[in-house]
């Protein structure tokens, strides 16, 4: 469905433009931020002495916003604050395609690329704020159930905001493609769906055994069962 | 078992030496190549312009060397090749770890980034095999029972080889850690572990009913079940 080639949007700029398999791009926000809002893990580019490199991270997307936290000395949220802009790529595997040739195996999944400016958010309560979304994003309705940040702790966070100036999405979401005369070949061809699901909680060893797990837990597992 | 504070390897040059939270720093190359070799997807930083890009690829580990591979055009293995380096992440998130206090929550995970040079690998047969290699590392013994590429294909298919020169991976596989005090809060702690299952294969509407599901696709879903 996201593939629509009646795709009403359109890319902001030639580097958000999808060019390989080009019908796969996607320029809708509301879909963009649905699948920027379905993870929590992103990979972020930054350069060292000009050198490209690439670590991963957690997120949350909050209006046309990505913050990202971490030490105040992060060598990467450093770099990315004092870059002109930022690059960030969410992904989620959603199967293996799998063909009769193997030149059209495949991976069905949902990509974002973003581009923005990034800023350190130094004003307490938006910094709050941005921990309070990062947190309910991974697992709703824990915030509220935790001892929340202290001066000391909020003070040893350096939270940065990223903002969504450009963003396309890639996305393939379909059986396999096989080249017309493999179709008669007697190989088995199809997807196998991956995701992923939650197991049975481990309780920490020092809990004592009278603290029951909480709805919120409840709640997510019943979200990711398999 | 991965942060053991005994670790006998160290890392070879200071960007890979894991800075914040040192402890969970993995220099072993065995335990490096077991990471990357758990996954199938990676994020490579690359720049256009001088600047740095990240984006979502195919990955199969053959030896010290990671391969590529996408269309003959493909800017980013274009710009890798043409650059002194490369830089590779592999991340694979573990659980949710939910402390006491919202500073202290985590993610279990491990993560290898590595560093290296980037070549065409444009001997055939050398192409074939890595080609062979990463749809039997996704899938063990599918290649044996698909068409495998033809000439016109073999040449619609850049396959790049990076050398493994530097990495370090980062490992974290414990349960919360809160501070003193905070473990007489009345609050629920605990890891949620996360894992990526296979769903029942969805045959491809075009596949013959007499070609049964085939072992290898078998053995997949018993690797993967949830």
């Amino acid at each position: 469905m996201l593939t629509s080639p009646s795709q009403p949007h359109t890319p902001s700029s030639e580097r958000v433009t999808v060019k390989r398999l080009a019908a796969r791009g996607v320029y809708d926000p509301e879909e963009i931020h649905g699948i920027l809002d379905a993870g929590f893990i992103c990979h972020v580019a930054f350069a060292v002495e000009g050198q490209p490199r690439v670590l991963p991270t957690a997120y949350v997307r909050v209006g046309d916003e990505v913050y990202l936290h971490g030490s105040p000395s992060n060598q990467m949220l450093r770099s990315l604050v004092a870059s002109p802009e930022a690059c960030v790529c969410v992904t989620h595997v959603d199967g293996l395609v799998l063909a009769r040739s193997a030149f059209h195996h495949s991976i069905n999944y949902r990509s974002v690329v973003l581009f923005g400016p990034a800023r350190e958010v130094d004003d307490t309560e938006r910094k709050l704020a941005a921990l309070h979304a990062l947190t309910n994003r991974i697992i709703p309705g824990r915030w509220n159930e935790v001892r929340t940040p202290n001066e000391a702790e909020l003070k040893g966070t350096l939270v940065i905001a990223i903002r969504i100036a450009e963003a396309s999405a890639k996305v393939r979401n379909a059986p396999p493609k096989d080249d017309e005369e493999d179709y008669a070949l007697p190989v088995w061809a199809g997807v196998v769906p991956l995701s992923v699901v939650a197991a049975q909680p481990v309780r920490d060893p020092r809990l004592p055994p009278d603290i029951p797990q909480p709805a919120h837990v409840t709640a997510y597992l019943k979200n990711h069962e398999p």
